[in-house]
């Protein structure tokens, strides 16, 4: 039995608000497309009736006022996670409004297994330690196959609607972040999250 | 060259609302769980920057006044289809408000590519034609490598939150629709439709 294979999700949200102030009537329009994240959080997180406890979900929150901050969700420990996009709206607002002023560089836990660091990339990367990364690129080889997932701990990062940035696309490839992709369509963050679950599972129980 | 793969999703929503009379404000707890529908919407039609004009979603809807009706959304003419749940509950609100009355078993446009049926499920059959039915069931043989796929048109049954009662169940064994799974774990609907689109998108690509 192999160790249980832990995930995380990085979604780098180009505009998406690090702070509270958007409207629960009007995402898309409000807060930067954060809605684009909270779909990821969902997907990542959530199976039929169950909460995925050996994954964890980093929106970097690179728009409006306060940014950059990122929120992380751990499915260890966190409680009260529904699927619908205005219930994870509203706890991702308690969450920013929850913490105007935080120490730099560290994770500081606001709601249970929900945590807030002021920072960008620098923060996530010093969290996910030693796990292997991935960074997902249209027309890069398919990871289906690929035997690069290891068995301990993967950790994958996704661009939102817009894509990356030069810069960060830079700063993905000097970590040594391995790029790969999931087939011939370039799909939403989220359903590319659901893609490469099922990828995970299915390489997990045959690994078991 | 093949011809295009059509795809049909049917997502069966137990408790779903047929008429227009819930809150966007809190969707899960007023529409009977329209949200988990409405996000399957999403997960069918739309990929990065497009519209599948492929594929037809068919929203069984058994729940409240008005039940049984069909919603059905058809990406070769659908326009407008946004990818938050909002929007999409919106679009959905102001179709099954748009039609009070309907004509019995036939589906009647009421918004570009958005059109409604009075009836269950024999409405989709009717609507499917000879379309290969497939069901979606936990610890069913597996879709991928089975060879089961078409290359014309594939039509795929699907539970909500509840999965399917026994008599829905029976009627798809009636109509010879194959039990197929999607992997070790039993996922979100709309996760099931992402990972089942991924699944026929590499079908197709290989085979074109």
């Amino acid at each position: 039995m192999t160790p249980l294979l832990r995930r995380s999700f990085v979604v780098i949200g180009r505009t998406a608000a690090a702070s509270a102030d958007f409207s629960l009537e009007d995402l898309p329009g409000s807060s930067g497309r954060l809605d684009v994240l909270l779909r990821c959080v969902r997907a990542a997180l959530l199976f039929s009736h169950g909460l995925r406890t050996d994954v964890r979900v980093y929106l970097v929150l690179r728009g409006g006022a306060l940014a950059p901050r990122v929120l992380r969700v751990d499915g260890a420990t966190a409680r009260f996670i529904r699927p619908d996009e205005r219930s994870l709206a509203l706890l991702v607002q308690k969450t920013l409004r929850g913490a105007p002023q935080l120490p730099a560089g560290e994770f500081v836990e606001i709601k249970p297994g929900v945590a807030l660091a002021a920072g960008d990339l620098d923060c996530v990367l010093a969290d996910l330690g030693a796990a292997v990364r991935f960074v997902l690129e249209e027309g890069a080889p398919d990871l289906r196959g690929s035997g690069l997932v290891p068995d301990e701990h993967a950790a994958f990062f996704l661009g939102d609607h817009l894509g990356f940035d030069e810069a960060t696309r830079a700063e993905l490839a000097a970590i040594g972040a391995t790029a790969v992709s999931l087939g011939p369509l370039s799909l939403h963050s989220d359903d590319a999250i659901a893609v490469l679950s099922n990828e995970l599972d299915r390489l997990q129980a045959n690994r078991s």
